[in-house]
């Protein structure tokens, strides 16, 4: 493939979907400083390619995977998104603009919305907390408590969230206090929440106002005890609050040492080749991955023996709205992709650690607020799993197993959003499946409630401790190109399977079931019903599969978890109208990769999301020779598109008193799964050794079963050394098992 | 505990839940033979552990676990089930005798009903070819056929399945035949079906008739083309049928060699100990194995910190019912535990192809025809695995990251029904959560479709080959034990979160979401609804978690699938009522493990399963001692007893194209995970290591990201010597990485 000559070859230009260059990154920030007005100041909020018009990347596509690329070849331009307020005397202005990489020029350019406001940067969050332990308000507000000896307080800046009335860009802290007589900064402040919430104003950067928290519980006032003038002693805090500690030096119980090594080993090296500019190959899949400060890792053109599949693959969104209804609280509803973005809250991640084997760790790179690249190290991992059983036959007759064993390729990034954390993953597996993995772990987010008191809107995780109900609703965005990248190549169809009444000329015993198909001609919405099997078809509108008949294509298998229960007119509610759905069927627009909006901060209502998206009434029709008109218009004002899918899931969380103080991963997948796309089982020639260096263990007594004699320790070297894939030898460590 | 010392002294009894000894089985099959008519012959069909009442057992337990167990402690009586048929010059009657093993006596002996009928066993499987193979019947039908040279019939016995006509006990055949010019017995007969269908009858061990398949497509009769009279030329068959092979050998690609091994290496050996009587321990879990015909490997007595949780545990039954509405087709219903028996049917595991790492195999014990004891060998595997990041944390101020990787327990065991696999497991992890999994793979079930043509009724996986749309509803038995084995002190509980209107007292900007609880107090079904987040929680009646002040509980997380489709009231829907549910609830009975009733085979309706336990009307009261009235009766006629949960899932099965010659796996899992049963996140005290023997990849061209100077590849020995658990010191190869 061409772009394998690519990478090697360094004067060759860089793929249109690799991350920009060092100096490409400081000509898009040069063009950016040029322009700025004397008085102003820039603050950075991201800088990163902005990917190129899907119209010109469909023609480069077609000749890379044709293997047509070469230096002349046509390629997009280089461009870079950068995202910035313009710091003026009395205003900030939030700017973003697109600028030619390549002639240094900003193309495109526009400030947002009056009441839109940007993400949070993580420098954002240290200066708000600073802001508010210096604030007076919060001063003389904190007066009113008395803290434990050795008792410091911590604020974790969140969203403003929304709230019916219309405010300027703020931000709230939540307020805690740390345990600092073991002169532990890991001591986890969460064991004592602090029932005050303060207000900071970003435009004057001051704290405007210092809300009280109801601390009741079941039967008591929505509102907070009226204190009145903050007259008489200050009130003791955290009377029954205990240590809630995860880091092990903090523990008050012994680590446990029954747990014994387990290994991954890799003696030749992993089976996958990760190249510099962002391109992956792993058997016969092919991808490229791309980090943002918004979105994290991205793929993009997911192939399979050089077929396509996806044209990009993203998480896209997530809003968590909690569900107390005490004032203020119902200002907790994080959208963390656009309130804060995960890439920029991604982890360093460590090896051995977020993963095990033969490991390769991409960087990202995000922008300081001067402008400045800013490594960010080690951000997404690669890997491979052994998945246990992928298809097995045993011939009754002649006792004959073959059995191959399912191994994935792992993508993995992990994000901290303050007190919690997401684990995204997007797994490829070795029969043409891939898999978008969520894990949700990390400290719940917590009140502090009355002692012994319980609550009907949440659960006591620990004394004084409440742990509001609340839910996380997340929508994956999946841009389909079903063997081909043409938009109109690729249609969505809604696949049922209905039981039949009993008919005598049809369906004389009554064993009979329908598998009906819709086609989604206009975008619209869809919502799961596993009674009737409901699934999405990503498929061919031009190629049927030889064997079948029917078009090739890949089902979503997504299993129904329960949609957004806030009530319908409710601000959290209109925020997030695709929380309100289980997926979404859009027509294409470059750039439009956000379901409740590109400003989520703070907002009332959805603005560019996918309900608006909807709404225009964009068509999909079935095209012969796949080109769309992407600009013709339609009666209803909609166009005539490709379609993209946005799918949603979530968890409900009730807190557990094992969710504190820090929760066991909930796990979410979301299968694409080829569907008639191949012509038989892709893994048939995918070998079915033994594993040479499995070992048999005895019962404790000494005996072994399995028909087996003695305990055989192997001592093969090669299936127990470890390779880095630098020129170790592929040596097979297994033989057939058949 | 008292049992590891059992084991340890030979001379102790056998735990009440150990598997027969081989002394114990002799005797039991002496005791019937004994007392057989002169005239007579016995066929064994099953021999195992009868387990003993649950009220005697309760008794044992709190004792055993109270350390309280000796020598001279009661125990129930040791008892063996015998199943077999008598059989006579006239008749076979099939007999379940439950026999004292102790005292050599037989205790209760019981004969089927009329037109009950028992499991088939492997033995009559064969049998049952041969005599199709043989029969004058069979030979004329297949005459009016040619198969190509060097191609040689094999039937695939199966169930007769239901029909509306009462019959004697009959089973047909699935024709096929084998391409033997290779002089490979492992040449897949599935590529080339015939479109005849034998029926065998059990009692005159005769083909009583050959049925005509119809072999059309959409548009066709529903009934096979009527060639009358056998005249003409024989039609040639498997015109446009193709090899389908599996086995590496048949292959007509190369086996791909980009796969590198991955090996699971254990240093010091697995974190669990197996005893030989079936006992399992495992960090805090403890629970034992047992073995049987019916349902393969069975978890008895699951306690965490020595906490009850279930007295039992069971894959209970599957219904696989096909949905092709031709004629004889309606009959492909299956019930695999009841019509064969996953025990009957599990593979001989081999090391090193169906898990990886430290593995500890259990054999079983079967019956052949004649009362011999027959090792089933390795039927059962345990080992452990990594699954990912279990909990993390990181303190985004100091950046020091907390990560503990999820392990887990895997009880494994895989059956071959024919042409199809199961994978069943047992998981257990490090944060109290049990997970039963089921894994479809194996080769789909075939007929013959004319050339060229394509079927409502399923999907053309090969030329000539019809996949036909069918489902696998599974049902799994869960009989809770909540912090208690007393039945009375267990509920179940259903829970909902609802939305909720604004309103201006109580949920003033309408976020708030009710979570509501329905004890359930009779015996009935209970359907998933995810837009209600609807969930079981087991939970006790007498015990509150101290920090939440709630019930110690379970929740039961169980993705909705679909249910059955017959239509009501067609035999296919009358045999499975079970699946027509998602949950039901019954009252205990001791013995009682089929939902679909002791006797699927040939059944015209459920006799003796779910429904009909939910139609005696147990009643589930809080019993303050924890002790429920088990003879005690009802004004409804139901029983006051402790509730048993039968959990159904499925999968409705489209064939794809993919699926073909044998399918990529499809799983599921069904969880049971602690809400407030602990007083924390239970694996806080699991050390958060760095694994040492992971190593990093560098980019193709070198580059190494992550802040990495080079490729470190691991060299130290420990992490990469496998360990068997013989004597090995247990060394940890990890060193912390907060």
């Amino acid at each position: 493939m061409a772009s394998s000559k690519e990478t090697r070859a360094g004067s060759r230009p860089p793929h249109p979907l690799a991350p920009l260059s060092e100096a490409e990154f400081a000509r898009a920030r040069d063009s950016v400083l040029g322009v700025r007005g004397s008085e102003d100041s820039l603050f950075f909020r991201a800088l990163y390619l902005e990917e190129p018009p899907k119209a010109e990347m469909v023609a480069f596509l077609e000749a890379e995977h044709a293997g047509l690329v070469a230096d002349d070849t046509p390629r997009p331009r280089r461009r870079a998104r950068v995202e910035f307020d313009v710091v003026g005397p009395h205003q900030s202005i939030f700017t973003c603009a697109i600028v030619d990489v390549e002639a240094g020029e900003i193309v495109s350019r526009r400030t947002a919305e009056d009441e839109a406001y940007p993400s949070f940067t993580p420098a954002e969050f240290h200066v708000c907390e600073k802001i508010i332990i210096a604030s007076p308000l919060f001063k003389k507000a904190m007066s009113r408590f008395s803290l434990p000896d050795g008792f410091r307080v911590v604020i974790d800046p969140w969203p403003y969230g929304g709230c019916a009335e219309r405010n300027p860009r703020y931000m709230q802290g939540l307020v805690f206090a740390k345990n600092t007589i073991h002169g532990n900064e890991d001591a986890n402040h969460y064991a004592y929440p602090v029932p005050i919430v303060p207000i900071v104003d970003w435009v004057t950067k001051k704290v405007i106002r210092v809300e009280r928290l109801a601390t009741g519980g079941v039967g008591d006032a929505l509102a907070p005890d009226d204190e009145g003038d903050d007259s008489g002693p200050p009130k003791a805090l955290f009377g029954e609050c205990r240590a809630a500690d995860y880091v092990p030096e903090l523990l008050d119980e012994p680590m446990r040492d029954d747990l014994k090594p387990l290994n991954v080993v890799q003696p030749s090296g992993p089976s996958f080749k990760a190249h510099s500019d962002g391109l992956v190959e792993w058997m016969s899949w092919r991808f490229r991955i791309s980090f943002n400060a918004r979105e994290g890792a991205v793929i993009h053109d997911l192939c399979y023996e050089n077929r396509p599949i996806a044209y990009r693959l993203s998480f896209s969104e997530l809003s968590v709205p909690y569900a107390d209804p005490r004032p203020s609280y119902h200002r907790k509803q994080a959208f963390d992709f656009g309130d804060g973005g995960v890439g920029r809250a991604a982890n360093n991640l460590e090896l051995g650690c977020d993963c095990l084997g033969a490991i390769h760790y991409l960087d990202g790179r995000l922008v300081g607020p001067e402008g400045s690249p800013t490594t960010a190290r080690a951000v997404i991992c690669l890997h491979e799993e052994d998945g246990g059983v992928l298809w097995k036959h045993t011939n009754y007759r002649t006792g004959r197993a073959v059995v191959v064993r399912s191994r994935e390729l792992v993508v993995q990034f992990i994000c901290t959003l303050a007190n919690y954390e997401y684990v995204f993953a997007y797994r490829f597996d070795l029969v043409g499946g891939a898999t978008l993995e969520t894990r949700a772990t990390g400290v719940v987010s917590v009140v502090a409630i009355d002692e012994g008191k319980r609550s009907d809107y949440g659960n006591v995780v620990s004394p004084g401790v409440l742990a509001q109900n609340h839910q996380h609703i997340f929508c994956a965005r999946i841009d389909p190109a079903i063997d081909s990248y043409r938009p109109g190549h690729s249609r969505v169809v809604i696949e049922e399977s209905r039981g039949l009444e009993t008919h005598a000329k049809t369906n004389p015993n009554g064993n009979a079931y329908s598998v009906s198909r819709e086609v989604i001609e206009k975008a619209r919405w869809v919502d799961k019903e596993p009674r009737v099997n409901r699934t999405l078809r990503l498929e061919s509108t031009v190629k049927n599969n030889p064997i079948s008949g029917k078009p090739v294509g890949y089902q979503l298998v997504a299993p129904a978890t329960q949609l957004l229960l806030a009530a319908e007119g409710s601000v959290q509610a209109q925020r997030a109208p695709f929380a309100r759905h289980d997926a979404w069927v859009t027509g294409f627009r470059d750039g439009e990769f956000w379901p409740a909006g590109e400003f989520t901060n703070q907002s009332q209502a959805e603005r560019g999301g996918v309900e608006a998206m909807v709404g225009r009434g964009d068509r999909f029709v079935d095209s012969v020779d796949g080109h769309v008109a992407v600009n013709g218009g339609d009666e209803d004002g909609g166009r005539t598109c490709g379609p993209v899918v946005w799918t949603v899931y979530g968890l409900t969380h009730n807190p557990r008193v094992e969710d504190w103080p820090v929760m066991p991963a909930e796990t979410y997948r979301l299968h694409l799964r080829p569907a008639d796309f191949f012509n038989k089982n892709p893994a048939l020639n995918v070998p079915s050794k033994r594993n040479e260096s499995s070992v048999l263990v005895s019962c404790c007594d000494g005996t072994l079963n399995g028909g087996h004699k003695e305990a055989t320790v192997q001592e093969n070297p090669l299936s127990h050394r470890q390779g880095s894939g630098l020129g170790v030898d592929a040596e097979d460590a297994g033989a057939h098992v058949s």
